[in-house]
């Protein structure tokens, strides 16, 4: 905090309390502006009319870059669960660290907050890599590595969610170690070899 | 997308490529601007000069109303791994989902790319969160619960970052009975009772 010497005199501490609520009232209700129709015409060369008779909705063109820039998940085959999550789980700690994707997960996440547009975009993007770590879980199911009566959702949550943990909230390094580290913690769940 | 008809033109598809690719550049770039002292000021009846008195660097201010609204995590001691574990994730899903922090959380992050402050403050906040995940896992090391050779910031990813996962990219509801399931998943992964 800074001035913490001034807390000592009520009418300063009052001012301070009041400062500090209303800011922090303030940021829950902020809606994301981003960037203005001005610099996305000067960056791209296209019009400001242009622009806007393209989309006339500023929301659904975030919408749109935003799922020019997103990768899919590639869908392995490798023939084991603990290969398949080892290469699906290396590809996003590459995706969370170092793509287009990584810069733009952070201002995506704070737009889809206030624009119904974004959050949807959000969503297939996460439920598509969803589908491809049930995908290699069915598959193990199949070959009998592991039992069908594991909680599908859970599963995505823990491995995936450890990856945007790092990447959002301890803001730690990702690595490919860690990565193989969560497939063989997910394994171990699992009963999977 | 928006328009799609018009992309048979291909002046048109330029156009709208370039528009998206700069866009998206733009998104990547921004930082956050928030909220004005002017707003601040006028929410909490401090005058101006007074604020940028107190804080005469935005990012601090906005780390302090952060850290005003931010609680810090219980550390209970049920005797089990299991209870502990349910308290501490029951309680994160409660943050997680109705709390100040939950409405602050995406504007934090996001503010957190671009200013060093607030990242210093949500890994301070992190930190608590895991060092009490950590005493729960000591505690059942200690008890005979569990084996000593876990990888701890693995179990802390992996538990409160599927929660973190289903708030904010799957943005899915969260329940007690997923905080629930989350902790008989880490006993499971860790041999506990």
């Amino acid at each position: 905090m800074s001035g913490t010497a001034e807390v000592l005199d009520p009418r300063v501490a009052r001012s301070r309390a009041a400062v500090l609520a209303a800011t922090a009232e303030l940021l829950g209700e902020v809606s994301f502006v981003g960037i203005s129709v001005e610099a996305i015409s000067a960056r791209s060369g296209v019009a400001r009319t242009t622009v806007y008779r393209h989309w006339p909705d500023p929301a659904q063109l975030m919408a749109d870059a935003l799922a020019s820039v997103i990768t899919a998940c590639p869908e392995p085959d490798t023939g084991t669960l603990r290969g398949d999550l080892t290469v699906i789980l290396r590809e996003l700690v590459a995706t969370l660290s170092r793509s287009a994707t990584a810069r733009l997960l952070p201002p995506m996440i704070f737009a889809a907050e206030a624009d119904p547009a974004v959050a949807s975009l959000q969503q297939s993007f996460s439920r598509q890599r969803r589908l491809v770590v049930r995908g290699a879980l069915e598959r193990a199911v199949a070959r009998g590595e592991i039992d069908a009566d594991f909680d599908f959702e859970l599963v995505v949550a823990m491995s995936s969610g450890s990856l945007f943990y790092r990447r959002l909230v301890s803001r730690e390094p990702l690595t490919t170690a860690y990565a193989d580290k969560v497939a063989g913690a997910i394994c171990i769940l699992l009963g999977a070899p």
